[in-house]
């Protein structure tokens, strides 16, 4: 017998991204966001949820582009500042000493100190309620050498990324590795 | 310098979650997807992005409902088989052995034994190309009595979902507690 906690946002995991724009002025801005998911493999899509009262939801809307910043651990501190203040009245980059790269696909700067980055163009907008819905399609993934795996690809253990919880407003690191996907099932 | 990956559906953290459904015979189904994510805070709304070949894919377009399952890593067998083979051919209820219940809330199941299952009705459905996202209310969060922590809330480290790794195709679980939100940045 399962108990209802109510109707809430609530599911694990969530991620905790860092969300990159230029605002109408040219400045970058950043913004955390745990609203987000893949959403289409092809074209390959990430969609990110932002409130309308957020100064990125403003940049996005008329830029068209966002990036995607997956920190790693090391950055929780940012990860969570970047949450906490708003981008029309601070200068996220300037407090917080990380470096805002201008992307050559999209709109949008990255932010260079985190391993692994986005660049997504947006191709739909989706207004839900609070939240607007920003699909983005990736225009490229971006990654450190340094959490390249011997396949060069990021691997999740070397990038070291930050889980959000939901309602405890927790952040967590990515654990050990269960095992290989499409393999495992087959014990079925 | 950062290394161009190439436009792919390349991020961390994404969840391992298993999507419930009814056929039109009224048959429970279940398929595990990556593709996911809160997308609105009011009204609660999650996306889970589904391909058109996949049965529950149909399912869900006429039923206008889903739940969103969350595993724990004991499950994670039984989450791999969920997404290798279709409801279309396979009982993976009867297969695998796990309970199907009815929502009372939704037209769709909930699996008795995850620990952490969300009830969703379909509000909005976007096609987005290879996957069409369904944008799903979230009408109740249901709970193990065993998975709460003191303020009644589930608590990740004891529901121990499951993370998947995109293009490296791994499993991994939740690791330590990093701290707390709105809490570390004002080290900033």
């Amino acid at each position: 017998m399962k108990k209802s906690i109510g109707a809430k946002t609530l599911v694990f995991p969530t991620p905790a991204w860092v969300v990159g724009t230029y605002d109408p002025q040219g400045r970058p801005n950043v913004m955390t966001a745990a609203w987000g998911g893949i959403c289409c493999s092809v074209p390959p899509c990430v969609q990110v949820s932002l409130r309308k009262a957020t100064y990125s939801h403003g940049n996005i809307t008329l830029s068209k582009a966002f990036t995607v910043n997956v920190p790693s651990e090391k950055y929780i501190r940012e990860v969570d500042y970047f949450g906490m203040v708003s981008g029309k009245s601070t200068d996220k980059f300037k407090v917080s000493g990380l470096t805002p790269v201008k992307s050559e696909l999209v709109n949008a700067p990255y932010i260079q100190e985190f391993p692994l980055v986005l660049e997504c163009r947006v191709i739909e907008t989706v207004e839900i309620g609070l939240h607007t819905q920003f699909i983005g399609e990736i225009m490229d993934v971006k990654a450190d050498e340094a959490v390249l795996n011997q396949n060069g690809l990021p691997d999740i253990e070397m990038v070291n990324p930050v889980i959000y919880s939901p309602e405890n407003r927790a952040y967590h690191g990515v654990g050990r590795k269960l095992g290989q996907a499409f393999t495992l099932g087959r014990e079925i």
